[in-house]
């Protein structure tokens, strides 16, 4: 098993800017996805689109302004199963987000990709909360020919 | 052990361009820091500095237009006796960079501080290679207050 790992801070005294980043339908669509549908209770199932195809997220645990939790049930085949979680906590005037897409089987080529769309969209998470604008797909960074 | 991975591609249809960028003091100086020194053969270590400390990297293998791998010899505790390496193929008009930052002996919280610095220097990269310019240290893109 491998994981892709992440850590970025937004400069915001309190996290929960970054919990509804991470836990509304508005949040997301506005840094990872405008196409993102769904129920976003625990127990619930969010759909993220993108042109190329897209993931069904069972949210797995909510702490507010401490966890988000996610296991992908759909999608491509590499990311099935795969969990991904978002770990906040404060530091100072900062809050920081450990990042982990954790599970993957092999490290394939496409999960050298993901992990640079990760951080691109991270970047887009961070940009929201401290600017009000991200750049969600379709706007979304392009870091390679697999756009 | 754990691994960062990451994947770009620039809209090249030589990967020299990209060689030159990860094998000249020059291409490394204006893409991940300005403060690049030393030996860019194999067997010569190169000295890349940051305001808050820097890495020594013993450059293994040099293959034109295929691969660069270092070993890190002097930095942080957690990066000695890591590698860093670029794998280079060609995908029709693409220069695809495949990034591994293999050896890490555990996945803490500056190896994922890391893996998003990693990616926002590999596009910095790419920016130089397509447009001329990159961003690199002390210009480089702020992900975090581990800045």
């Amino acid at each position: 098993m491998v994981d892709i790992l992440h850590r970025i801070a937004t400069a915001t005294s309190s996290p929960d800017a970054v919990y509804q980043a991470l836990s509304t339908r508005d949040g997301l669509a506005a840094w990872w996805t405008t196409e993102t549908t769904g129920d976003t209770e625990v127990g619930g199932v969010l759909q993220f689109r993108f042109d190329a195809g897209g993931f069904d997220m069972k949210v797995v645990e909510l702490v507010p302004s401490v966890r988000v939790l996610w296991e992908v049930i759909d999608g491509p085949e590499e990311w099935v199963g795969t969990t991904v979680n978002f770990d906040l906590t404060q530091d100072g005037d900062w809050t920081v987000v450990n990042f982990t897409h954790a599970g993957w089987k092999e490290p394939v080529e496409f999960m050298h990709h993901c992990s640079t769309k990760w951080a691109t969209f991270l970047l887009s998470m961070k940009a929201l909360v401290e600017t009000g604008k991200g750049t969600p797909a379709p706007d979304d960074v392009k870091v390679s020919n697999w756009h």
